[in-house]
């Protein structure tokens, strides 16, 4: 079997890569977000998941405020490497820093817009602020 | 109920928007792709799957040469709206060039890689050259 360093690596020459995080449970997906090199080791590391913060412009490691880690349960790359997708145990139930457990949680289907993914904490109480 | 016009739009300020696509009925992360205005508009419009390919740099009517079109169920938006989810019908099976229903067809588990998602046409005979 390769290891992960020689043949289980994303493209990261054309910059970030995305990472879809889907709940390896029930397969919802849970949210999405981005890696860049560090990041991708620090998760392979830890068995967590590491992001690379557009906003704050930062390694982050998801839950580190919040408590509500990810543990990884299995990595899969695309087919051009250029996609990542993160099977995960949730910790609380909740992806989301709106509380809700996707941040998919606004979904239109049959000409309707309705909330699909419940509030599992209050981010007031999680966070010390409004969200 | 907002229509999708007012209220059920992806932020495309920043440019295109990435695209989770899953398999509505199994739950399976197929691909990943990327739209633009006009590749949201037609999928809205068409009720199929419409992207913008990078690598061609054009609209991309998923399915068009291959007839593999993806039927859209369902659409998601996350908290900032800038990824998008489609819950799909993938006809014929498979969503990826390769022939495997999955893109993410490549997972690491437990300090092993594997092949997780299943080969359903020859690539060779749809598109008429090997890939």
């Amino acid at each position: 079997m390769p290891t992960v360093n020689m043949d289980f690596n994303p493209d990261f020459s054309k910059g970030l890569v995305p990472v879809i995080v889907q709940d390896e449970a029930g397969g919802e997906v849970l949210m999405l977000a981005y890696m860049n090199e560090e990041a991708w080791r620090m998760t392979l590391q830890s068995g967590e998941a590491w992001y690379w913060s557009r906003s704050r412009n930062e390694l982050w490691h998801k839950g580190e405020s919040s408590g509500y880690v990810q543990i990884v349960r299995a990595v899969r790359l695309d087919c051009d490497s250029d996609a990542i997708l993160l099977l995960v145990e949730q910790k609380g139930g909740a992806a989301c820093h709106t509380g809700r457990r996707s941040c998919f949680f606004r979904e239109w289907r049959d000409n309707a817009c309705h909330i699909c993914s419940p509030r599992i904490f209050d981010p007031e109480k999680v966070y010390g602020k409004a969200k």
